[in-house]
């Protein structure tokens, strides 16, 4: 089920091995295409982007604070969450 | 009473369902008619608002740290208390 | 004794209820004119000043860092403790 | 065995005896050319390596979020946590 | 010998009663010449450099993060242990 809310952003697999093109393609499929750019501007893989705590989102991105907020919370934040779950596996 | 104090500021229901002109409106009635500009200038909207910290409203908006400082202890902590109590009901 | 510290730094009554040009005498009387203009420049009245941390003092007013150590350890946090102290009683 | 990971970068011997031309050269080795040279530009040799916290590497060097990220991560933690657990022998 | 170390450097007795001058002095004699005038555009005497934390001294001074690791670790932290271990007796 969590594989299936990945996918249905329209990329394929893990996270950790998504490119700076699969996040750009994620974020954009989520709702934020303006945001997702900045993605590709600081080039943030799967990898990076696994790694990113709040504040690297709200300030590392150059991005509004509201998209921001709801990009770390909704996205980054389960993403993360989901990913460090299935490896405890 | 908690739904009277948030009517009092011309903004109907619960925050979370609030628009970026809503935030605006609240914030306007709230004797901050300045600083409610930068809440649409970072597209923040009542989903945002009930995600902010005490550093976002003072660093993130881009206003006076004085006024900073009173939207955050009277209004953004207040309706997220509020809401996040109404939630444990 | 407390009321007498900041009576001597020309300033009457309880730092809540000072205006933001009470502020600036106080700072002003405390040894910090150059300082003190940027509680004005910030907004900063007696109510917003009982909220300051560290950091807001340091960073968010603009000044240099050695006076802003002082008025933050030897003010901010003084009046503060004092504040509070008597809001116990 | 962690020696031999220092030295598949091409720089010999313990980060804390790298002059600031070791370090670089350790990054550039590592796959992170572009950002080696803001090791030059903040003038960090090996001891001050071992000082940097994640936040330095994040925001004090100037480099984008992604290769920073990273570079923190498998690199400044790694060869600080092989240093400081010698240490404890 | 703590007093010693600290005559080292030029400057005489306890850093409580250094000017920004001393302040200057010692981290001048200290190897940081280039760094020392950073202490005096930021007014910082030897009350103030007693308050300095880690990130006033890497992001408050604008000088370059390689020698600014190392005068808040083997200066301005040492300075303060032994400032505040004599408080103690």
């Amino acid at each position: 089920m969590r594989t299936k809310i990945i996918k249905s952003e329209g990329v394929n697999g893990s996270p950790v091995n998504w490119t700076v093109s699969d996040v750009v393609s994620y974020f954009t499929a989520a709702g934020f295409p303006e945001q997702a750019a900045a993605f590709r501007t600081q080039e943030i893989d799967g990898k990076s982007l696994l790694l990113m705590q709040r504040n690297d989102v709200l300030t590392g991105l150059s991005i509004r604070l509201g998209p921001a907020l709801k990009i770390y919370e909704r996205h980054v934040k389960v993403l993360q969450k989901t990913h460090f779950e299935d490896d405890d596996c």
